[in-house]
């Protein structure tokens, strides 16, 4: 199975790299765009296990080692 | 209307910052991870437009600036 992981920072936290996307885009000539906020996208390939395991075993590691939840939050999706 | 975005590494492309976490992983004592794969996962702000006309130039960005498409594949999803 396989955990598809989404870190972003919290809202209240600045994003630099975030705003340099931001300016870049704007000097490409894309005028509509607001705002970019950059997080991280991870694939977790894990070891087949009933859903409830597997979730908990996902928010273990995201919470020790993957996300930084002061600043960050994170999300996930667990597909078999 | 916000772009979700998803940029991973193609999968012939080594990705040593996934083995890394993955490591990472297992002498924390997850040893069900068969394999990470890490990527970038971007939001993006767009003024309301048509939904062809935002996926348009959402692919553009992927194109342009976004993505390398000569190591990186991208998705996204578009809300309104």
């Amino acid at each position: 199975m396989k955990a598809k992981i989404y870190i972003s920072l919290k809202d209240s936290i600045l994003d630099p790299q975030g705003k340099t996307v931001e300016h870049a885009l704007s000097v490409l000539g894309f005028n509509e765009v607001k705002g970019v906020r950059v997080g991280k996208y991870m694939e977790v390939m894990l070891e087949p296990a009933p859903l409830e395991q597997a979730e908990k075993s996902v928010e273990a590691m995201c919470e020790k080692l993957l996300a930084n939840t002061v600043i960050e939050s994170y999300r996930y999706e667990i597909e078999s």
